[in-house]
C-alpha cells in the first residue's frame, strides 16, 4: 500500500513516525507492506555561512532516524555550538540563528555534495542512508525556493522589505507584521523526480498537520503538485494542524492571517478546497482534499464541511506515541480515521 | 623597517613569530618600527567537504594570533571533532584527515567568503582581523595551487598515480617514494596584491626554516615571485631547516630527495642559488641567496658557500622563545645573525 505525504517540519515529521510506527505495528488495512513516500517542504531552506541548510528535510529525516531531540522537536541532542562561536568570533552569521555542531555536519555534508552537482533529491537520499528512516524522503523540489516575508520598513522607498523565513520565523517570532510571503523561485522550480508519480500512484495521499501555508502550501506551489493532487485516484485525506482556533505549535496563525484566512480548522479546509467542489472562480477544480480530520473541539465543523464535499472526522487530534488501552497511539487513531475516510469515500 | 618573509607552516610560523617578538622587545636595527609582511605557501591547500582548507595561512595566523596548539604545532588547543565525527558518519570524508571543530570554524568562515566572490588575500585579511597576528599576512596566490605527489601505482597504465600533497604527508608520512612534485595552477597563477612589492620594497626578505621543497619552493614557482626575489635591492637571508643532516621538523629530507637534493644546510643552500653567482645553465642569476644560517654542527658549511658568494653564519639553530641570559631568545639571536649578514652585504 503506497501512501505519500505532503509535510513540513515537526508536525509532518512526528504524524509521518506515527504513522509509520502505527503500519508497522497494527499492519495496513488491506494487509499489502506499506511504502511510505514524504514531500518534504524546501521553502524554509536557506544559505547560511556558505552552508545549505534544509531545516524540514533535516527534523523529518532526524525525526524518523532516532536522532531528533525530542525537547525542542528540531536539531538533535546533546549538541554543542562550538563551530558557531567561532563563526561569531569572526564577525560572522546571526546571533540569532544558531546552528549546532551535529546538525553542522548534515549542513557540510549537503553542502559538500550540492557543491559536487549532485541534485538535493539525490543528497536527500544519500544522507538517509545513515538514517534509515524507514520511508522515501523527497524534497519537494530539486530547485532552490525560499520563503521571504514582506514587512513593513519605513526607511525603504516602497515602505516595506523582503526578509528571509527564517529571520522572520526564527528572529521574530512571526510576530512582525507580514504583507504577504514571496516564494522566490517556486514560479521556476519543478516537482523533484519522483514528486509526481508519489502523488499519482499512491494509495492514499495524507497532509499531516503542518503549516498550511509556509510548509504544505509551499510544496502545493511547486508548479504540477496542485494539478497533480487534484487528478490523483487516491483519496486525499488531511488533519488539522489547528485544534479549537489556535495551532497545537508554530505560528501557523501568523501565517493564516498573512493569507487573510481565519485560523479555524474549518477554514484551513476550505482554504485547502475540496476535490468535489469546483473552485468558484475557475472552471476546473483546484481544491486537493477528499478529508479532513478535526480535532474534537472543532467538531461543529464537520457538517459544513461535509456540505463542500470534503468527509470530515472529529477525534482527539493532539499526538502522542503513547499506545493507549486499545494499543493505538493518538496518532495511529488518526491514521485509521484517515484510513476510515479513505474508505468511506471508495464506497460512495 | 620593512622585512619580508616567505614561509610555510609551523617553521615558518614560529620564527616569524620570534621575529616579531624580538623586534617589539628589542627593535630594529635603524631603529624604525617594524613593518612584518608573511607571504604564505598555499600549495598544500585543499578542498575537504566542499571546505578550502589552507593550512600553511592557518598555522601562521593561529600561531601569531595566540591560537596555536603548541605542542602538536598546528590546529588550535582544546580541540574537538564532533562534526569530522557526523562527516564520517555520513560516509564522507578521508579517516586519516580530521577536522577539529575550531579549526572548522575557520574553514567554513572562509569557503563562506570565497563561495562570495571574495580572493584568498582578502578573506586572510578579514580572518586575521579577529586574530591581530602583528605581521601582515598574504598568500603567495589567489589562485588555487595544489601540489601533488606522483607515486608508483602498478594498477595504473602509467605505471603511476598523482596524489594530493596532504595525502602523501599526512597519511603516508611521506614514506611513499614520491617520483616527483606536480604543482597543479602553478603555472597559471599570479602572485597575490601586494606580494611583488612587499618583496622588492622590503629592507630585508628573510626565508624562515620552512620546507625548501613543497613551501618555499612552491612560492618561488608562482610566475614573478622568483623574479622579484632576484631583482629586490633587500638582501634575502635564509635559515637552513636542516641541522646536521636533518630536518629539524616535517619530513623535508623526504621532499629533497625527490627533487634530487642532497639533505644538508649546505645543499639546500645551493639548491636555493646565490644572487651573485650566475646560473651554470642561464644567462640571468637566479639564485635568491645572499646569506644562509646554518646550525653549528654544520659550520664546515660556511667557507664553502662564501666562495659561491652567499655569506654564512653558523650559529645555534634550534628555536626558542625562553630568552636567555642576554634577554635574547634562540629565534631572536637567528635574527640578529640575519641583520648581521644584511649589514654586512651593504658594506662589501
Amino acid at each position: 500500500m503506497r501512501i505519500t505525504l505532503l509535510a513540513g517540519g515537526v508536525g509532518g515529521a512526528r504524524f509521518t513516525r506515527g504513522l509509520r510506527d502505527h503500519l508497522a505495528r497494527h499492519g495496513t488495512p488491506d494487509g499489502t507492506s506499506a511504502e511510505i513516500t514524504v514531500v518534504v517542504n524546501t521553502g524554509d531552506d536557506i544559505w547560511l555561512h556558505g552552508l545549505r541548510v534544509c531545516p524540514d528535510l533535516d527534523t523529518v529525516m532526524y525525526t524518523l532516524g532516532g536522532g531528533i531531540h525530542e525537547g525542542q522537536g528540531w536539531g538533535r541532542p546533546d549538541e554543542s555550538r562550538r563551530v558557531t562561536d567561532e563563526l561569531h568570533a569572526y564577525g560572522l552569521g546571526w546571533d540569532w540563528f544558531t546552528l549546532g555542531d551535529l546538525d553542522l555536519g548534515t549542513h557540510v555534508a549537503r553542502t559538500a555534495m550540492l557543491r559536487e552537482g549532485l541534485p538535493l533529491s539525490t543528497v536527500t537520499e544519500r544522507l538517509a542512508v545513515r538514517w534509515q528512516p524507514g520511508v522515501h524522503l523527497l524534497p519537494m523540489s530539486d530547485q532552490p525556493c525560499e520563503t521571504h516575508v514582506e514587512v513593513d520598513d519605513a526607511s525603504s522607498p516602497s515602505g516595506t522589505r523582503l526578509i528571509h523565513f527564517e529571520e522572520w520565523w526564527v528572529r521574530h517570532r512571526a510576530a512582525l507584521p507580514a504583507r504577504r510571503f514571496v516564494q522566490v523561485g517556486l514560479d521556476d522550480a519543478r516537482p523533484a523526480p519522483g514528486v509526481l508519480d508519489a502523488i499519482t500512484r499512491a494509495d492514499l495521499v495524507l497532509l499531516p498537520p503542518s503549516n498550511p501555508v509556509v510548509s504544505v502550501g509551499t510544496i502545493l506551489g511547486v508548479p504540477g503538485i496542485r494539478e497533480a493532487m487534484t487528478r490523483t485516484s487516491a483519496s486525499v485525506v488531511g488533519v488539522s494542524p489547528i485544534l479549537g482556533g489556535a495551532p497545537v505549535r508554530g505560528m501557523a496563525d501568523a501565517c493564516l492571517t498573512t493569507i487573510g484566512v481565519e485560523t479555524s480548522a474549518e477554514a484551513v479546509a476550505r482554504h485547502y478546497g475540496s476535490r468535489r467542489e469546483p473552485s468558484p472562480t475557475r472552471s476546473e477544480t483546484t481544491g486537493v482534499l477528499d478529508g479532513w480530520l478535526v480535532d474534537d473541539a472543532d467538531a461543529s465543523a464537520v457538517e459544513r464541511l461535509e456540505d463542500i464535499g470534503i468527509t470530515a472526522r472529529a477525534l482527539p487530534l493532539l499526538m502522542g506515541d503513547e499506545p493507549g488501552a486499545d494499543g493505538r497511539t493518538a496518532t495511529g487513531r488518526m491514521v485509521d480515521a484517515a484510513f476510515g475516510v479513505a474508505a468511506a469515500r471508495q464506497t460512495t
